[in-house]
């Protein structure tokens, strides 16, 4: 059954966060907080009356710092990230199939999507999946740094987020127009560079953007390997 | 049961848009559309596998352009708009007290809540309100024009919608901080303008904000009243 996640925008990285919480519960989960929206989200978990549990990242972000290690120390939440990103200080590395779980039943299903980078998870839960920097609404992640590959993204989406039934929404981690969800049946009819496409034709197009080194990837990286917290003297 | 809408965001008027839908099924409502975001709207319609049955607004707006006409031009929706807002093309003018129904069983309540213009609305769908600028998160909407009174507006908020359940989540119309839901519990006990304050006080409050007038507000409202359609000749 659906059940919307509470959506939260970063305007300055475009970054979006999501709390996750079964229909009458209290227990909670966040994906992909942003440093500068630690008190912001505290503040809607509390104003929801919700308790954090787990702190999940898809990967270790370029353009923007998590607040995964200041939330977890805050409310006693653990950390979960994905095990091949090099984010030493969570407590727990998720592999690809392992089964999350909270609330008084709730399941996240850890599906290892690599291509934008190469430890990149997705998360499914309640026929939704937050899917990252992988798959965007009508676009995808670049796959140009932090062992990215055209043909791992390409294999990652059409092989496994494609194959999550048609009306599973998709929740990216960023929307760069003013978009909040799609599903995997548009996505695979429409998504304008990877429907229709052969690997070989995707790999050339991801490979011809030649776009920017982003600004932030020198700080952001090992900070987000810290899970945002300062590094230990 | 708590069921999220799914919230859209104009970055030029920080203006939310709801789009609700119950689990499961494919009719759907949709709050305070936004002029040229109307392509962007019908997209996650068609992407959600959504049907539009009904656009409602919360009021005739001052800082933004409605699209509500031009969405149900193209979809057969029915417009419902509060009955004092002077909206005079759309087919429901709504009473306050009126239930709104749509797919196999949603019910809309429809609360009157004058103060930031005499005919704002809010409206109450599973433990849910879509408040407008009545109450917003940690604040609540301008007083001084269309209207307004800020002793209407303490009485609509502290009267009316701090009688809902303390865990119904208020759907604002605007915030400019990136908060996305509140709480009616919450916003009882911590409203910065409106918890633990007199009536008598709070207009003395909204008395002394001094506000600037809206840049738009002889463009926007005429408009509104129109539901954003050019004007016949
Ligand atoms: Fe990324
Ligand atoms: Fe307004």
């Amino acid at each position: 059954m659906t059940t919307n996640p509470i959506q939260l925008f970063d305007t300055e990285s475009s970054t979006f966060t999501y709390i996750l919480a079964a229909p009458g519960d209290t227990d909670a989960v966040i994906i992909d907080p942003v440093a500068r929206h630690w008190e912001r989200d505290l503040r809607h978990l509390e104003r929801l009356g919700l308790k954090l549990r787990l702190v999940l990242e898809t990967h270790a972000h370029a353009d923007h710092v998590t607040s995964a290690g200041k939330l977890c120390e805050m409310t006693g939440a653990l950390a979960a990230v994905p095990g091949g990103c090099g984010i030493a200080p969570a407590e727990l590395q998720l592999q690809d199939g392992e089964v999350l779980r909270f609330g008084p039943g709730e399941e996240i299903r850890v599906l290892h999507t690599p291509g934008h980078t190469a430890g990149s998870m997705s998360y499914a839960w309640r026929r939704n999946v937050f899917t990252g920097d992988a798959l965007l609404i009508d676009g995808c992640g670049r796959t140009d740094f932090q062992g990215g590959s055209a043909q791992a993204l390409y294999d990652s989406v059409t092989g496994k987020l494609f194959t999550l039934p048609d009306d599973t929404r998709v929740w990216p981690g960023h929307d760069y127009q003013g978009q909040s969800v799609s599903t995997i049946g548009w996505e695979k009819r429409h998504n304008a560079r990877l429907a229709g496409r052969s690997r070989a034709d995707f790999a050339r197009l991801m490979d011809q953007l030649d776009l920017p080194r982003p600004k932030l990837i020198d700080v952001a990286v090992p900070a987000n390997r810290n899970l945002g917290l300062p590094h230990g003297g």
